[in-house]
């Protein structure tokens, strides 16, 4: 017997909206399943008529037939289900629901209460442009590659790249510690080049390494990182986890800004009938996790974001999220010089662009001016101060 | 221009293997993309012919037709690309394959050396056994839960399921940081109340807290639970990170057997065309990162994995993986005491039966000694010592 309980709670809730591959019959009633799943996960015939019932358990909130064979069901859960933690609060969202068939969470409003304990990016839109010494552009950012050079390659790029005007330069995201350039040779050559290169010039471009390291090793990479004067952390939350993201972002020993990169995510948004809608993922979550940028692929690059799931996670980045600062939509994978223009105007000054390997093709430097000299050009950009 | 480089290279390569939705001649098209993608992220005609080149790009080893529609590439990527770290290795393997349409990956083969930095789980199936004392049977786990419960009623229900038999007691891996039963006091009170039955009834029942906390506690709750005399750690790497539960998995100060939950995973495997298989999800990924039992829903509970789906996980957990221990099948979410005797059948004696709600239907005692014997009862299955 399980017993009744009195329970203490703000009456603050959370509400989440799932897409269901259901009509609305077969939604009401798996609604009402998420409920259960995602708080008590226990038959909720077996509770009394008290406050896990009345509090506890998700409620559903609506069920709403949206086509002829999907619906879109609200369930809100109260804030005291989370702890005020992000990692149970994404396991109240979709931990278990992930396993089920037919679920995609496209929707989430969070209350007062519960968004008070997220900080959220440290910096945001305004705050790097700040650091980097921009005025009201796009920023620029590309990254060092390809896997195999050395560190002292890495910082050959990273010198000619702060030259011609990248404002973040970060390791590429497979770049982890390798051999061919041991992860602390690689970041205080390329933080050495940065630093050495911004004196040269007067610029502000920030070194962001990565930080896909074992867990061991992810905190003190970040103090060896910022001692060596790093301007940033590059982050690969599917594997260094959300919270491990949401914990360096948070952590005023650092304070540093960074970059999240959606690798092994792409899991959770690539197929219509589950996961987590992109705006969602990349926007939203990322935000409550402590990035000011977010890595995606942008439509029409190597990778197939529609033009759709690219808009929701810019729309998403700078939607009003309690406090929390707006953050940079960063689209890459595959931005080209020529495409600079019309991605520049899909995007918006509030984003930064992120160029790879295209920057290679002919001279580096060349490539670098002329896409800072897209960014500088956009309409509606302000001179960098 | 990107120096030609001469590298040093051990020639050992690993091997996975990749569903794609395309018929042969565009999967050939893909599988050289992705070659190139999981490792240089670069184009790849900018690459002299050296050992970038040679070594460094995934080498595609074949591609076929696997059926009208579909086709499969096997990729060899060099082990030197991974750095020997977990979280490298997931991101070679699928980091930015998650984001491509129509790539699932279905298969791995580690050489040696590479697996040889993997210690895999610390128990695995004959050292957990002899942890609870069991036989050659399977075990039997259980959940405390609702949420909603104050930490004196999961240790009231912890004392009942040491007393008919339960092997394993973990958290439900909803329970976090809850007002109701804040984290350390939960643990205190199931971990004491699981010590004092056991020495009670002579068993030799495990309580496994989970930690699915804030990264900055996880450490600390580990060590706090293993001085408060806790028998293991539910982990949910989904959340935590892969490379956190091989962490706590290595731990030698911990020692402690680790039960990997799938949280958030689904998304993983749920859709046909996308993901990670699930036996290589939740047999040889959780084994690489040191579970030594896999919970997963079985097939004919309220989730709906297929029967092949949980047979290839429980396969995962037996094969042959370098010198890693087998683990625990544990399969769940919905079984009940009726179903035990197929489950066991099903599943045979190395595995673990996760059985959570069902059991408080009727009186909770009476039921968890029931499926006790049954499991005691399964052909096959040698008695206690």
């Amino acid at each position: 017997m399980i017993p009744a309980k009195t329970l203490a709670v703000s009456g603050e809730r959370l509400r989440a909206t799932y897409d269901l591959a259901f009509t609305r019959g077969d939604a009401r009633e798996r609604a009402a399943a998420i409920a259960v799943e995602q708080t008590i996960e226990f038959p909720a015939d077996l509770i009394a008529d008290d406050d896990i019932r009345r509090h506890v358990i998700g409620r559903v909130e609506s069920v709403e037939a949206i086509s002829a064979t999907h619906s879109r069901a609200v369930i809100s859960y109260a804030s005291e289900t989370t702890g005020g933690e992000l990692p149970q609060l994404l396991n109240v969202l979709f931990g278990n629901c992930s396993l089920l068939p037919g679920v995609r969470m496209v929707g989430l409003e969070l209350p007062p209460g519960l968004l008070a304990g997220f900080r959220g990016p440290r910096f945001g839109v305004a705050g790097l442009r700040r650091l980097v010494g921009a005025g009201n552009r796009a920023l620029l950012a590309s990254a060092l590659k390809p896997m195999g050079l050395s560190p002292d390659d890495h910082a050959a790029i990273a010198d000619t790249m702060v030259r011609g005007g990248v404002d973040i330069i970060k390791d590429d995201h497979g770049l982890a510690n390798q051999p061919f350039a041991p992860w602390e040779a690689r970041m205080r050559a390329a933080a050495a080049a940065v630093r050495r290169a911004n004196e040269a010039t007067g610029r502000h471009t920030l070194y962001m390494p990565s930080l896909n390291g074992r867990a061991d090793d992810v905190f003190e990479r970040a103090r060896l990182a910022k001692d060596a004067g790093a301007g940033g952390l590059l982050v690969l939350p599917g594997l260094t986890g959300f919270d491990g993201m949401r914990r360096l972002a948070d952590d005023d020993s650092l304070s540093l800004p960074i970059m999240g990169h959606p690798s092994l995510l792409g899991s959770f948004v690539i197929s219509p009938d589950a996961g987590i809608e992109h705006g969602l993922m990349f926007g939203t979550i990322f935000r409550l996790a402590g990035a000011d940028m977010t890595v995606f692929p942008s439509y029409g690059g190597r990778f197939s974001f529609s033009r759709e799931a690219c808009a929701s996670i810019a729309a998403a980045c700078r939607a009003t999220l309690g406090d929390l600062a707006p953050i940079y939509p960063t689209p890459g994978g595959g931005m080209t010089v020529a495409r600079a223009p019309e991605i520049l105007d899909f995007y918006g000054v509030d984003a930064s662009l992120l160029v790879g390997g295209d920057l290679h093709r002919g001279d580096l430097l060349e490539n670098v001016q002329r896409m800072r000299a897209a960014v500088d050009a956009q309409p509606g950009a302000a001179a960098s101060s």
